[in-house]
């Protein structure tokens, strides 16, 4: 089925082309940093961490339970396997991850939305994984199916957002066995950027690939990376069996995986940052040394989900200085390794998109930027510790998204940078509102918000003395207006359908 | 008079410190950074630009209109002085610069809450300058007398707060050559952190002076550095006589002054940011090197206060990416002229303490830290493009304040942090919370905020779902509420009020 809806797409580019040309909204290009790295740690400092890793990988271990398949391969390898228990000799989990590629694209099923993922891209992707959602009108509720629609749209309508993301909300009314199907779908249809694929249990990962070949063509998809999914670590040093299932369906398929510890700092990690980013590295070499012992050249980024805990209340905490000392150094041991990186986000610990959750996000999101990260999952809508995603946050975040993206492009230091001859002719005591500099240059020079207020007090004040929350609450509803579905081959949509609805019918709803 | 109040202390330090027993709050040490900072700026670049000073300075020059005084200096120097246009030679303006310190120290009269300026050292001062100000209960509003005092005892009691400032609002209630004396006599008895001195005229910066004479004692005033005072550049290259009248004051009295650019880039300075760091370093160059004309060795710090413009409306906007270009690049500037530097702050365009007014001062503070400032004026409670001191975003910022010191802190990287023991100790699949490391470290591990919420959805619910607002609110009548005052020596305390007494009964009020 998949090969004949790929036939009737026409196989070339011109039909491909012509399927996207009834409505486009403007999307930028992924972010090349033209800035350097914020630079944390010493030499010193990394070869100490570096070391240590390898002390906890060959003498404490990493477990793999419920895992023969693994156990087998790591022994294979020529790691010390005791029960559940992989201890891997020094070097070999680096020597092992030398294989998996340091960039890679993502294509997307419109090629101009084609990320890369490494050296000095970063892509930014939107929330993943909560249960609830709020916006004004509603309050907080659990998070529906049409919640999580609302939310692909707006992405794929957000300038500054690459990537159409995963779970961007958890859609509660579905069966948690069949809601990948109608994540996929909605990705696939709603949107035409690049998206991740399901990691629940292996079964769906499978059928994200399937549905990938449906979209893409079964060949297209085995040649090329069409999914980026999500692969957390039980830290401390846990591999989970479906987890690990799912990494091992993607990377014989060969898509990208972040493999990524999940950690709050003084629960799965040390309290400290050193010892937190020693295991991080130790965890990451090991689940990635994997991937490519599943598959050697597997595409996977080396993440690292890090924050720190209130330790009065136990909570999890966002946008603190110990998560951006996590971010920056694991920036460092990622580079040492030649592998994309994943980490930061709109962190925040905050109930609603107030004045906290901006701090923790502005925090967390400049960090990111300049720790080299290239893959930020959670770059916009997150809320409440991860428990919500937020409608009004998700547009205010992607219009923050925006001064990344300027940031990122560094100083430029040209003639017309320079601006010599508009300091001449203005000259001590004019001004350059009018002179012919700031008229070539003003509309491309600074950037703009779409959704910041920056009126006169007055006029601030007769439009209704309006808060960040509502601007964003009307720019949600003007933004769901407007969308408009980017074009699809007839036959690919009914093919999609098709698909989804076959494997409904396969098996009984489940909500465990 | 002067020496008289000083004698009755008893001269002493033990009487200095019993004077400071009755109550203490306490206050971080000014931060000392323990992070590289952020270089954005190329070698190439950077000598770009200060090539390109140079021609400003040489062939363009810079005007000191009505102001004789600084005319025959600048002759006398060796520059070429054409009616008020001071054009000066290749190099001279960098010489000059050269006998300005490379830091200094400003006193308190707590000794404890001295400051260092310059080198590794971050001090913070809260915001300066509003006409207005605004709070939850009473809206916007014309700043008071009343208002300024309120603000002075916040920031007496704000942890993270290591100067007391200066117009941390406009006094509009007070006659307008009077109010100085007032603010003060505020700074000086209501606090025991360090303040800034009045320039609004050169005989209000003498009353500055000479109230400082009262405080410390005039020997002590002669001798040290007790003001640290701000003097706006009227870009373009522009040196008003007012200002650089205080600026002599203050410069053969060895009182500290920023000399700064007032900058909205795209009005008063070319719309690039290359051509913004040729202007600006061109006019700190020709302000600091006039400093060191009228006293060499005053101390001074290289100030860069420099914004975007929205194009559309012509309103200043703040936190953007240019801002933060700006910033890291004339930070690199100032190192080179190895001066201490002045920029970023709490800024943001917002009405409200909102979102908005989050994420823009969360950029600005970031940057402002990792750019290597020196002395952040602004540091808390700006609001409106600044003509709002906001008492909840005063709280606010000074709480986020406590995020800088900590990622200042950089990364330990001795035994304790590296943590391997209780890696070894939890293991794979086991947890953190009880162990020892974790039990001897937690409570200096990570910041704590004073003022966000963490608490479980429900207990928050229950509470009134408040907003970061709206606690800011509660947070700044229990600061009021629970404010005492330093204790001082009755008989300075006498002298002060006498001196502001004897100066207001001088002249007639003016409101000019």
């Amino acid at each position: 089925m998949a090969e004949a809806a790929r036939r009737t797409r026409g196989g070339g580019g011109a039909a491909r082309r012509a399927e996207r040309t009834a409505v486009s909204f403007e999307t930028a290009k992924y972010i090349e940093r033209n800035i350097p790295n914020f630079e944390i740690l010493t030499e010193e400092a990394l070869e100490i961490i570096e070391n240590n890793a390898e002390i906890i990988l060959e003498e404490i271990g990493v477990n793999f339970p419920d895992n023969p398949r693994a156990l087998a391969r790591w022994r294979e390898a020529g790691a010390d396997v005791q029960g559940e228990r992989v201890r891997i000799p020094r070097g070999l989990a680096r020597e092992l991850c030398k294989t998996a590629p340091s960039s890679y694209v993502q294509h997307a099923r419109n090629p101009d939305r084609n990320v890369v993922v490494g050296g000095k891209s970063l892509v930014l992707a939107p929330v993943y994984g909560p249960p609830f959602v709020r916006d004004m009108a509603g309050g907080r509720r659990y998070a529906t199916m049409e919640d999580f629609r609302k939310f692909v749209k707006l992405g794929y309508m957000s300038k500054w957002l690459h990537h159409s993301g995963g779970t961007v909300c958890e859609p509660t009314d579905v069966a948690v066995n069949k809601r990948h199907l109608d994540m996929l779908h909605a990705h696939m249809t709603l949107s035409d950027k690049p998206f991740m694929g399901s990691v629940t249990e292996p079964s769906r990962a499978q059928d994200s690939v399937d549905m990938c070949g449906v979209l893409f063509g079964e060949k297209f998809v085995q040649e090329n990376t069409v999914m980026t999914s999500l692969i957390n670590i039980n830290s401390p040093m846990t591999f989970d069996d479906v987890m690990m299932g799912a990494l091992e369906v993607y990377a014989l398929n060969n898509q990208a995986c972040i493999i990524s510890p999940f950690i709050v700092g003084g629960a799965m990690a040390p309290v400290s940052v050193a010892g937190t980013l020693t295991q991080v590295l130790a965890e990451t070499l090991a689940g990635i040394a994997y991937s490519q012992l599943i598959k050697p050249g597997a595409p996977v980024i080396m993440g690292a989900f890090v924050t720190s805990i209130d330790m009065n209340s136990g909570a999890p905490t966002f946008g603190t200085p110990e998560a951006a000392h996590i971010t920056y150094g694991a920036g460092q041991l990622a580079r040492r390794l030649n592998l994309p990186y994943r980490s930061a986000g709109s962190f925040c610990g905050s109930k609603l998109p107030d004045a906290q959750a901006a701090y923790e996000t502005a925090n967390s999101l400049n960090m990111g930027l300049l720790s080299g990260v290239n893959f930020m999952l959670h770059a916009c809508g997150w809320l409440e510790g991860g428990l919500v995603s937020s409608f009004e946050k998700f547009v205010m975040d992607a219009d923050q998204l925006g001064t990344l993206h300027h940031l990122a492009r560094g100083i430029e230091i040209d003639e017309n940078a320079q601006a010599m001859d508009a300091i001449r002719e203005v000259g001590p005591g004019g001004h350059y509102l009018g002179c012919e500099h700031t008229q070539s240059n003003f509309k491309k020079a600074f950037w703009k918000s779409d959704l910041l207020d920056y009126k006169p007090f007055e006029t601030w004040e007769d439009e209704g003395a309006r808060d960040t929350q509502t601007l964003a609450s009307l720019r949600v509803e003007k933004m769901l207006n407007d969308y408009q579905q980017p074009a699809m081959d007839p036959a690919i949509t009914e093919a999609l359908d098709a698909f989804v609805a076959t494997r409904k019918a396969a098996e009984p709803d489940s909500f465990m």
